[in-house]
Order: structure tokens, then sequence, then C-alpha cells
């Protein structure tokens, strides 16, 4: 299995490390064999190379299996012109691998839920899936700048919207059954195309799926005030961008989320969801639990080695049992939390 | 005083009713003398006229002082063409009234925290106010279909985004003196404008403004975490439409909160935050604070009577001391709760 690592800015490496770790001691318990490279990307890219993806990372990432990030961008850059900042790295790496559907399972666990700002009784129990368009929108549009003017253009086609769709419903099939739509189609032309497009993919394809269609103004509340009721909930990419943060809060830290982006094929693109966090990087502060997540999403959809991930799964629900990290109020640093999950796996 | 009533659709005549029975009683008690006009928009006009904002309906908005709206849609209405559709009369109404600048108070009331979903030592003590920009960006740009695509476009001048950003900021002086740009700069044209404009404005006009700067998903997240370290939030059309429901959640009800659309005139309009409802129209479910609260801040800022306002607002506060509606967990009806209000009035 060829994995590159790419850490990017922030507290990316300090994830990256310590989900290595745990990566390591499961190939040693299991019999794995990993081959990595490691790749500079974002921030630090720009720093060593004046690019925030070099052309030699984005051919390792095209003939690797999987790829690892850590996060991009930081205070440093913000000064760049948009068009040269380290965001412009990750979206033009998640373009560049056709990585299409970026999955984010929002869990709430019983052991972090009393961190959540939500009431436990209406947080806990939450299980959803966000599968998120990732590779078109307003990410992707035209955009530039016009005299005293700026503008974004949002942009789909109905090819675009119904391959993550069935991705989503298929997802759903395996799940509760459940997909709901989230999109703006009192006001967008776009949330129109997805509409129609939705409705008629899962009627012919899905019937079996019970499809629900919310107002995006509408789903920032449902998320909060009956957030058990959602199981996967498929949208376009900005939607689907400040929805995934918003469901995060619900967990009690942002620092457990796991993402997962793929394609056609079976490579994919991992990464916690949290962000680069320059506030607290290098300080060990950082939750790995979001990158280990992301690595058993990885063994599930890339390496084909389910078994593999259901014991690394295992290993995070019990060690959290016992290390408490700082992000959910407790005093283990990210190698403490790493190490106790590898000593799960021996 | 010369004011148009608009009920619309779904729960927006019930609780323009309620609101005309309180404003009705404030006038015989202060002796002021108040003219209504009433008209036909959205789902309403389409049904009676066949256009969601009739011509004649459009001039006497513009004839009056002030317009108060229900709330306009419905799943009547959805399978209408994009640009026939009742939010459309909504949407044109606000841009032919140039009411560039949309003021939604977020206030967590002791009364009504424990139906929030937060916890109560989260949400209490909130006091928010959102300014969002209103007749530009995706909502107003070009849009439509190109073969199998569909597209929208979002466009800002420095002149859209300079007069909202000048209000927001004059706002923030009168209460706390600080504000918060949400934006998505990492990835919008748009965004990167509306940053460097602010930025601008308030180093040079409003040194004694502190001015936070947040990134549209961050904002997600902090606004149920964090809620009252915010005082005024500005930020641009679309992200204001999903903030301000989002925060809604924290007071326990959407059907608490109003909003007050303003331009460059005096005029203005002002409707609750809720939407039409339709599951729950016609059977006096509806809470009417939220158009109440709106008829306080027309006083305010279209009428010229704030020592009304005010008396208005004390008599919402004591009024729920005694009164409580169904969305909050009692039994009052729409008049009920009008009732209660206008009494405390006498
Ligand atoms: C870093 C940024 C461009 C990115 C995005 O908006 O997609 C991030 O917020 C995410 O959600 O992965
Ligand atoms: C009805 C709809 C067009 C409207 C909007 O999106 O502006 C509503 O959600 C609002 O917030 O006033």
């Amino acid at each position: 299995h060829r994995i590159l690592l790419l850490p990017g800015d922030g507290i990316g490496a300090e994830v990256l490390e310590a989900g290595r770790h745990v990566l390591d001691q499961l190939a040693l318990a299991r019999g794995l064999s990993i081959n990595y490279e490691t790749g500079l990307i974002g921030g630090a890219a720009i720093d060593d190379m004046g690019e925030p993806l070099p052309a030699d990372v984005l051919e390792a990432a095209r003939r690797a299996d999987a790829v690892l990030l850590g996060a991009v961008g930081g205070p440093k850059w913000h000064d760049l012109p948009g068009n040269k900042r380290p965001e412009v790295g990750l979206l033009a790496l998640r373009s560049a691998l056709g990585v299409y559907a970026n999955l984010r399972p929002i869990i709430v666990r019983p052991g972090a839920v009393d961190r959540s700002p939500v009431k436990a009784e209406i947080a806990s129990g939450t299980d959803i899936l966000f599968v998120r368009e990732l590779t078109g929108g307003l990410y992707f549009g035209d955009k530039g700048t016009e005299g005293d003017s700026a503008y974004d253009i949002c942009r789909y086609s109905r090819h675009e919207i119904e391959r993550v769709v069935r991705m989503a419903a298929i997802a759903a099939r395996q799940r509760r059954g459940k997909l709901s739509l989230v999109d703006k189609a009192n006001v967008m032309e776009t949330s129109r195309l997805w509409r129609a497009v939705t409705q008629e993919i899962i009627s012919r394809d899905f019937p079996d799926i019970e499809l629900e269609i919310l107002l995006v103004d509408a789903a920032t509340m449902h998320l909060i005030t009956r957030p058990r009721d959602f199981d996967v909930i498929v949208t376009e990419n900005l939607f689907g961008d400040i929805l995934t943060d918003e469901a995060s809060v619900l967990t009690g830290s942002i620092g457990l989320i796991p993402s997962a982006s793929l394609g056609a094929s079976g490579a994919g693109l991992y990464e916690p969801v949290h962000g680069s966090a320059p506030d607290i990087a290098g300080q060990g502060k950082a939750n790995p639990i979001g990158m280990i997540e992301s690595i058993a999403m990885m063994l599930d959809h890339s390496l084909g080695l389910p078994t593999e991930a259901k014991a690394l799964r295992a290993a995070i629900g019990a060690a959290m049992a016992q290390c408490v990290t700082v992000d959910l109020g407790g005093t283990a640093s990210t190698m403490d939390m790493a190490r106790a999950i590898a000593d799960q796996l021996d």
C-alpha cells in the first residue's frame, strides 16, 4: 500500500505524526506492508517551493493509493493574493484527484457529549454522514474583479450532481435508509437543478430511500434542534463546508471528526476536519482522533481492509475511555493519545 | 404615519393581525394617528393576481413610511418555475425599496432559554445584532441554465459593501463596540473584497470599534459555543440568511425574532424572521412576538417614536412573564399573546 503523507501547516504535522505512529503499530500487529512518501503542501510548500502544490507532490498523490493530509493555512500567509494562498494547494489537489465526494461522519460519543454546547439529551445518539460535493460550485467557478466589483460564479452540471447524490444514496442504503438534500432552491438556480436531479435519481433508482429536502437556512436549525433525525445529508460544496463545521459542535470537539474524499477510483484523500489551528500548533494539544479516524476510513475505502478499520475503531473507543485530550477537558497530549490507541492494537 | 400591511402566506396573516391589534392599542394609548393600507404579496398575490408582487402593491410600499410583512411561500407554490415563486415577490420588494441592511437582533431571554437546545449557561445573556446585506450577492446576481448546467453569480461592489458595513459599525458604536465580519475569504473573491473594504472603513472611520474577522464555517461553531462573545455581526446576504437562522435556536424559538430592513431613507420593511410555517397556519399556534418586536423596530427606525418602542418592548417582557405560546411549551394562542401585550399598554 502506497501512502502519501502531507503534513501541511499548523497542527497538521503533529496529528499526522500521531496517525503514522498508530498506523505503524497496526501494520506491525497485522502484518501489513505500507510504503510512505512525504510531501509539502499549503503554506509549508509556499515557503519552501514558492507554490502551494508543487508538481512533484501532485504526481506522488496521483501514484498513491491514498493521501493522508494534516491541514493547510494560517495567518502567516493571509496577505498573499487569493490565487497564491495555502488553501489553493488543497483545492487544486482535491480537483486534480477528482475526489468529488467528501464524507464527513458526525458521531456523538457518550464520552464526549458532556463537552457539547448542545444539551446531552438532544445531541446524544447523533450519527450523521455528510456527503459534501467537493470539486464544484463556488469553490471552482470562475471568479475575479471588475473595476470596483468582485464576483464568484457557482456552477453545477447534472453529471456533477448525479454522481455525488448516487454515492450518498448508496451510503444511505447501507445505513438507515434516509437521505436529506440541503439546498436553497427558493433562491438559487443551481439548487433547483440539485433538487430536480436528486428527486429524479432517488425516485427512479432508489425507491427504497426516504428523501427529505431542506432549505439551508432551516437545516442549520434542525441540525441543532433534532440532530438524531438525520441519517445521510448530501449537499453542494459551500453548504457542506458550513454545515459540517456547524454539526461538529454536537460532538463536543471538532478534533474528533475525520473525512474521506473519494472519486471514481478507489484512491482517496483523507484529512481531519479541524484545520490548521495555528493558535495551538507545536504544543501537543491537538486531538489526533480526527486524523486516526480518517485513517480508519482510508483502511475501509482505499486499502480494502475493513477488518483492520474495525480493529482500529475499537482501539480508539477503548483508548478514549482511559485517555482524555485537552480539547475534551483532559491533559493527554497528542502523542499520549496516539500511544494509548497504539497500545490497544498489540 | 402610513403603514402598508402585507400579510403574505401561511401564518403571515395571523401574526400580522396580532401585530395590528397591539399597534392599535398603542396608538390609542399614546394618541398616535396611523393610516393602514393592505396589499397582497407572495403566494397570495400569485393566486389572486398572477404575480408575486403586483405593481400597485409596490407603489403603495414606495409611498408608505413603513411596510409590515408577515411571511411568504409554501408548498402550494413549490412547483412554479424559479422566477415565478412567492419568494420572488419578497426579493423584488426588498430590492425596489433599496433596503440594503437587514437588522436581526438575537436576544436570549431568561423566560425562554430553557427551551433552547443549547445549554443555558452558554446561551443565556446572548445579545447579538446581525446586520445582513439584503439586496446583493447570489440573491440578485445573474442566474440561469446552460445546457445541462445551472449557474448563479455572486457579485458585490465596493459601494454595496461600504454602506452596510458603515451601518453595522454605527450600530456597534451604540452597543458594545465590537464588530465581527463573517466571510469566506480563503475561497471567494467577493469575500476578499468584503474583507478589504471592511478593514479599510473600520481603521479609517471607526478606530474605536474592535473588528474581528471570521470564516463562515468557523462562525457557525462560534455562534453555538461562545454566543455571548458577539456584539454586531455583519455579513453578505446568503451567509446572513444562514447564520441568523442558526443563531435563532439560541433563543428557544425562531418565533421571537424580528427584523428591520433599512436603506438610505427612513422608510423600512419589517418582518418576523420565522417564515410562513405552513404546517401550523390557521391554528393560532404562531408566536406573534417576532412580529410585535418588528413593530417596535419600526417605531424606532421609521416612525421616530423611540419612547413608544420602549413602552412596547416593556409590555412584551411583562406579557411573556404571564403568557406562554405553544412554541415555548405553553398553551396561549397567537391572539391571547397579542391581547396580553395590548393589556400592558393601557
Ligand atoms: C481550508 C478550506 C479551503 C477548506 C474548505 O473550505 O473546503 C476547509 O474549510 C474544509 O472544510 O476542508
Ligand atoms: C423567503 C426567503 C427568500 C428569505 C431569504 O432567504 O432571504 C428568508 O429565508 C429570509 O431569511 O428572509
